[in-house]
This record gives C-alpha cells, sequence and structure tokens, in this order.
C-alpha cells in the first residue's frame, strides 16, 4: 500500500454489502465469523494508511460473529443485519470499548456503557466492531485519517473514520453523527452512500447537547443503509419528544420520482468547473430518465427557500457554538492542555455571543423551515450536490500561519438539511478528477423512507457522471 | 426544635426576601455577608429536623458574599441578585460541589464543572451556597427532607430540598427541575412561590436527557423568583434550540387577570372536601375582585382540554420512563446495588413498552398542546390547584409491602402544565389544616411574566384562605 491515490471510478467501484451474504449464511456456505475474518483482513492491509480506527475490539467482536453464525445456522437470526460488522463513531459511547471523541482532554475515556443506538445494534446481532476516528468532539479538528482514494486528501470530517471504513471495505456499515455537515460531507467525498435522516430520527442516547445533532448510518449499498437505521430505530426510537424514524421494515423498493427540484444553495457560486459540469451532466441523465426538474427560476418558492438558506452555514455555525459554550467552557477550563487551537477558537465566538444573537440565529432557522414546508407540494424531492468537489488536500496546519478555516473540507452543500431537519442521502454517483463526489437527495422531515428509494432508483437506473 | 408540627397561615407566614435587602446594601447598612450569616443561623438551628441540604460549601459562600459586599460597597453589583444565596438542586452540576444526584450509585460524583444556569448565577454575583436533597435521579424515591411544617410529611419531590430550604427561611430562592411534577408540587407542600417556565425557558446545561425537564426557581417572594429566573436566562439563555425565557429584567408589576379558566384536571375527582372548600373560597375571592371564572361547561374547547389532559399522569409517565430507558438501564447493570427497588420497577415498566407505545404517548401530548392553544383567546389564564391538598404523611417504605405508589405526593395537578410545556406559578395562598397547599397560574408557552404579573396581583390583592 504506497501513499499514491488510487482512481475512483463510480461506475467500476463495488463497495463491501452485507444483505447479500445473509442467504450465504443461511445456506451455510458463508458465516458472520469468515465475514469478519475477512473484513480484519482488508483492515490489516489498508489502515496502515487509512487510519480510519481508534481502537478495535477484534475479540469481542469474534465473540459476537460466532454467536450470530450459530443463529444463522439454527434458522434464527436476531434481524436481518444480524452478523453484520459495524462501526461506530467515537462520539457514541460504547460498553467494551473507550469513547475519546477524537479530543486529548478525553484520553481514556470508558463509561463502559452502551449508547442507545450502539445498544440497539446489539439487540440485533450486529457486531459491534471498533470505533472510527472523528474530529475533535464533532468539530473541525481532524483526525489522523486519510482519504482511502488519496492519503494527501482529508476523507471530511467530523465522522472521517466511519466513511474512510466504508470506501476502503473495510466494513459494510457505521454510524456517524452529524451537527452541521458530518455525515453527509465525508460520504461524498470518500464515495459512500449515507442517511442523515430526520432530525432525531435515531436516539441520540447519552449525546445530545445541541438542537440539530443527528446519528445516521454510512454503508456500501443502500440497501445495507437503510436497514441499519431501521432496526435501531424500531428498538432504540428517535431523540427524547420525537417519533423516530419511520418507514418499512426493509429498504424501500426503488422509485423513480415525477418531479425533483434542484437546489444550488450557497455553494452554488463557490463550485469548480469540472464538479459543476459533472453535476449538470448527472442532471441531464436524470432528465432523460423522464424526471422534471425544477429550478430556482421556475417559482417563487423555490427561490424563498432559497434565500432562506443563503445564510446557512453562518445559522449553523451560531447555533452550534452557542448550544455548545458551558460544556466547551467546562472542557477548556478542566483542561487547558486537553483541547486544540482551533476548538479554543470556536469557544471564543460563542462566548462573543449573546442570547439575543441566537434567538435571532434560531429565528432564521425557523423561519428557512417554514420556506422549505412550502415547496412540499412542488416536487417530490430535492437534489443538490453532497459537497463542493471533490475532498480538498489537507496535510495540517502551519506552524505560525492562521489555522487553515476548514480542513475538512466545507459544509456549504450540509447546512441546508442540518438547518432544515430534514432527512439527506448521499449518493456516489459522481467523479471528478478520479475522486468521489456525492449527490445529495433531500426530503421533508419523516420522508426519509421515500427519500432512500429514490436513491436507490437513481443508483439502479441512472447512469453515474465520471469527469477528469 | 420539637418534631412538632408548626401551624402554616399563609395569612401571616413571612418568607425570606432578599429584594428589599439590596437597597441596604447600598446605604451600607447590611451587608450581603451579614446576610448569609442570618442563612447560616437559620440553617444551623433547622436542618437537623429538615435536611434539607446533601453539602453546604460555608467557605466558598462567604468568600462569594465578601465579594459581593465589597461590589455593593462600591456601588458595582453585577446584578439585582448579587449576593444572593441560592441553593442548587443536587441534579445540577457544580464546580465546587458533588452533584450525587439523590442516588447511591452517584455518591460521590464530583465532575467540578457548572451547569449552564449555576454558571449563569455566579456570573451574576449570586452566592451558590449548598446542594438541596432530590428524589433519586429527579424520580420518586424520597430523600431524608422532612416537610418544615411537619416532619412527619413528605416536603414533595422531586425539588424536596430546594422547596424546604426556602419554607424554612435557610434562602430566599433556590434552583429546582421538573419533569412531571417536581417544582410545583413540593413548592405548593412547602408554601413556596415558584416557576416551572415555559418548556426550554432556562438552559439545563448537560442534564437535557427527557423531553419535559425544565429548570426552574423556588423563592420565598415573587420578585425574588422573577428576577433569579431571568439573571440565568438573559447569561445562559434557554435550553438548545429554545429561545430562552422572555420578560421584563425586573420583577412584572402586579396585573389584574380579566377572565381566568378554571381547570378541574384529572385531579378534581380525588380531592378531599377541605381542599376542594378552600380553592372554592379562594375562587370565591377572585370572582369578588371582578375577575371572570370560566368552567369547562363554558365553553367545548375549555371542555376538549380538560380531555385531552384527563389521562395526563400516564402520558408523562410513559413518555418520561422511555426516554430514560438506555440510562437507566447502564445505570443498573453498572451499579446493581446503587438504584432503589422503586427505579428498578420505573425500569421494568419502560422496557415493557415499544416504540410505538412511546409514540402513542408523543401523539396525545401533542394534541393536548393543540387543545390547549385553542383556549387561548378564551381566557388570560388557567387556575388550578397545584397539589391535592396538604403534603401527605410519610414514614417510609414497610418492608415486604409494596412499594408505595407515591411517597412525594400525586403530581396529578402538575402533569398539565409539564405535557403542556406551559409556564406555571405556583402561589402559596391557601392552607388547609394548618398545612399549606398551592394555587396555580398555568399560561400558553412563553407567557411566563404574564403568569408572574397576574400571580403578583394576586399575592397583593385577593385574599388568602385558610380552612381547618
Amino acid at each position: 500500500m504506497a501513499t499514491n491515490a488510487l482512481r475512483y471510478d463510480p461506475r467500476d467501484f463495488s463497495a463491501l454489502t452485507f444483505h447479500d451474504a445473509t442467504p450465504r449464511f443461511r445456506a451455510g456456505s458463508d458465516t458472520p465469523r469468515a465475514y469478519l475474518e475477512r473484513c480484519i483482513e482488508t483492515i490489516t492491509a489498508r489502515e496502515p494508511v487509512v487510519k480510519a480506527f481508534v481502537v478495535i475490539n477484534e475479540a469481542g467482536a469474534r465473540a459476537a460473529a460466532d454467536a450470530s453464525t450459530t443463529r444463522w445456522k439454527a434458522g434464527q437470526p436476531l434481524s436481518a443485519i444480524d452478523g453484520m460488522p459495524v462501526a461506530i463513531k467515537d462520539l457514541l459511547e460504547t460498553r467494551d470499548m473507550p469513547t475519546e471523541l477524537g479530543c486529548e482532554a478525553y484520553r481514556g475515556n470508558f463509561p463502559k456503557r452502551d449508547n442507545a443506538a450502539v445498544w440497539a445494534l446489539r439487540q440485533a446481532g450486529a457486531v459491534v466492531f471498533g470505533k472510527t476516528v472523528t474530529a475533535e468532539l464533532g468539530g473541525t479538528q481532524p483526525g489522523p485519517t486519510t482519504n482511502p482514494w488519496d492519503p494527501a486528501r482529508t476523507p471530511g470530517g467530523s465522522s472521517a473514520g466511519s466513511a474512510a471504513a466504508i470506501a476502503a471495505r473495510m466494513v459494510p456499515a457505521a454510524l456517524g453523527t452529524q451537527v452541521g455537515g458530518s455525515i453527509i460531507r465525508p460520504a461524498a467525498y470518500c464515495g459512500n452512500v449515507a442517511l442523515k435522516p430526520t432530525m432525531g430520527g435515531i436516539n441520540r442516547g447519552e449525546r445530545q447537547t445541541t438542537s440539530m445533532s443527528t446519528t445516521g448510518v454510512h454503508a456500501g449499498s443502500i440497501e445495507d443503509m437503510w436497514q441499519v437505521a431501521v432496526e435501531i430505530a424500531r428498538r432504540a426510537g428517535g431523540d427524547p419528544g420525537r417519533p423516530g424514524l419511520f418507514g418499512p421494515p426493509t429498504p424501500p423498493i426503488a422509485v423513480k420520482p415525477e418531479r425533483v427540484m434542484v437546489m444550488e444553495t450557497e455553494g452554488w457560486a463557490e463550485l469548480d468547473m469540472a464538479t459543476r459540469s459533472a453535476f449538470e451532466a448527472f442532471l441531464e441523465n436524470l432528465r432523460r430518465a423522464g424526471v422534471t426538474l425544477l429550478h430556482r427560476g421556475d417559482h417563487p418558492w423555490i427561490e424563498a427557500l432559497e434565500q432562506a438558506i443563503a445564510n446557512g452555514r453562518a445559522i449553523c455555525n451560531a447555533i452550534t457554538n452557542w448550544e455548545n459554550r458551558w460544556y466547551q467552557r467546562n472542557l477548556v477550563d478542566q483542561h487547558p492542555q486537553g483541547v486544540s487551537a482551533r476548538l479554543k477558537a470556536t469557544l471564543a465566538r460563542a462566548e462573543a455571543m449573546g442570547v439575543e444573537d441566537y434567538r435571532a440565529a434560531l429565528l432564521q432557522r425557523a423561519t428557512a423551515q417554514q420556506c422549505h414546508a412550502a415547496v412540499a407540494p412542488l416536487a417530490d424531492a430535492a437534489i443538490m450536490l453532497s459537497c463542493p468537489g471533490p475532498a480538498p488536500l489537507w496535510s495540517g496546519d502551519v506552524p505560525g500561519q492562521p489555522l487553515a478555516p476548514r480542513p475538512t473540507g466545507d459544509f456549504v452543500f450540509n447546512a441546508p438539511s442540518s438547518m432544515l431537519f430534514a432527512p439527506a442521502v448521499t449518493l456516489p454517483r459522481l467523479s471528478v478528477g478520479a475522486l468521489p463526489v456525492g449527490v445529495q437527495l433531500m426530503g421533508q422531515p419523516h420522508e426519509d423512507a421515500r427519500m432512500t428509494a429514490y436513491a436507490r432508483w437513481m443508483l439502479s437506473d441512472v447512469a453515474p457522471v465520471a469527469v477528469t
């Protein structure tokens, strides 16, 4: 494994899948234990460069895989994901592995309890496999993970390790979390499918400190993505006060949308020409497949929504910085050397805010949500890029220089679904310069299954696009 | 201090106040340090029987009071509550005292950080004085606190120590928290005023695990109650995603409501005759003062609201039990001997629930909120009892017998404001058998200041009622 870039092409990359292995488990021609061993082999080969994991519990995973093997042999799996190795972003607590949140101040933190979603995975028979690298506290200070397609580039963040582990075919599914863009963007940079559910769709358990954070799923296939999400939700439900993810107990069948709304977002002006042309070529493929496309000029309500989210990054940052303020102040007071300069700078911005600044940002968010609700009758879904081009190069901050503003990439295309509490699915349908770029479907709240059905159709029936 | 009951009469009880001391601080005829020492004297006299506190930081409080004394002498107080001794319910974290949550499993827990509300109190110059007894994890397993009016009776719960500390004149204000009825009911049993704000009005900081929990204020006076709430909210805002408490920076002036809606709630059928006659006599006093009273028979929307909350206790319990499920399962797994049998029984009920049971309860709550919004044009406020009679006797569970169902009293009159996310203010306006019984005003969400203004008028202009 050299440090050279690999060539990504959505037309021939085949990610690791689990749903198609279970018939073999049932027939006895394969076992969850053997599946796990293949994952471990891949990790052994690629982890030295990719660095997706903080910790792996190999012994625990093997024991869980053996138990699953017995259940499948007896024809009594606990669920469709019984035996599936699932990696867990290291913000979420696991009873058998430390939870260090990508933060020096949490080094050695080992609460010995399972987050509600992790608990649900175990109840479903999944093999809770390892903890994946997160940017510090889910923010923007990167961990060591590299992009599996080019180690000189970021895998995105904050769910860096989960995204990279999928792209490197280490595991078929992994949990991530998103506040601003932490699921969709890294998935898009790595070439995964991923679901950022409707706000509150998957129970955040003990980690629910901000009003936009959402637990979601990275996967190599749309089938595994849905199955993991629904198996968690049917056991642990959604966030307190929310009804949780709705949808069928098995992956929704492919459905062709009739009308799709193309969202520019504030990212449009910043696009490089290659990425824009790739996206437009994909839209043209959609059109050829018979989908009607609407643009901001086609209806004043679409234009109103575009304007309501035109400052999305700033709105998301203001809300999240304020909400993290006391937690982070306590952390910095207790561990002045235990957090990054980048986090301290974010905290300083939060501490310059007042209640009225926060209220103003909340009102902008609520207004945008109203604008989003208004467009529901116009189109079946919104489509937009998942990231403003391929993963950027990243080799670390330069001592003596100002901190790089967005070392894990720009969340400009992710702020909308976050602030709208809307479900988003990213699809690996583009490559630009032989690197992955995701396309994103966004629906109204609680249309997670519907977006998954449209995504499945686009994966099967709409040709991907590769531009150089 | 014998264990005999004292006689409570709302016509002559004078609680400890702070707002009227600050002119003396400014004039130099009194100081925050002297005020604190008087509090400590009272505690020394009464704490052996009342048992309101888990821990007191006398040295820290004296240092803070001295600093406040200096500021007042210089004419530069940080706020109107600079120097006010405030007690903190032991669910909320404090950097200088342990936080044990009334739970054996948390014995010695000392996270050395301030909850957002506690941080705000310190920023305002308040003297963070001690931690008050809470029922276990804010639930129903009582701590050692006794009712200051009769040590054979419960002070209510879960904010038992905060309520009792006010009634015993130990401090002028204390923080409490409510999920079902944990602020309003103990305040009503002890003879305090208290504010359970609009859901999310005061930042819960790190403690925000359930969808109905709210931080609020117990006080000896309506002025101190409001001032504490607003000083916190202007510095730390509300819960993540919520705009926080609205209202003036000083206590709202007394306002007479024109029309008040009398709510029976599911508690009406369970009332003893003495409490019912006391409440009806108070309503008659309101009528004489020129307030129009509406009842459930007067408008179908009021009847619809009564019906929507008629099963309030069960709805609140279903929601809260489910939301605490994973947290409490982890706790019991880690500390099987560290929690009460009562808590284990609650967890067993939660574990018998499924996602659809939780969704059904959420829908009932949301429906009730719609019914509550519908009555907004009909009346300025709702009035109801704060508790179904005086504090019940409590001498502990009987070994070998089933656990007593509600050792800290019945939250039947508290479920409505909790599930409606509505602001509630309890007023010490009744005594029944020489024990306090509270009357409660409830408004639409964000009418905290309006309810406070009405409450202030009822305290000053409507005669209280004592029945034997």
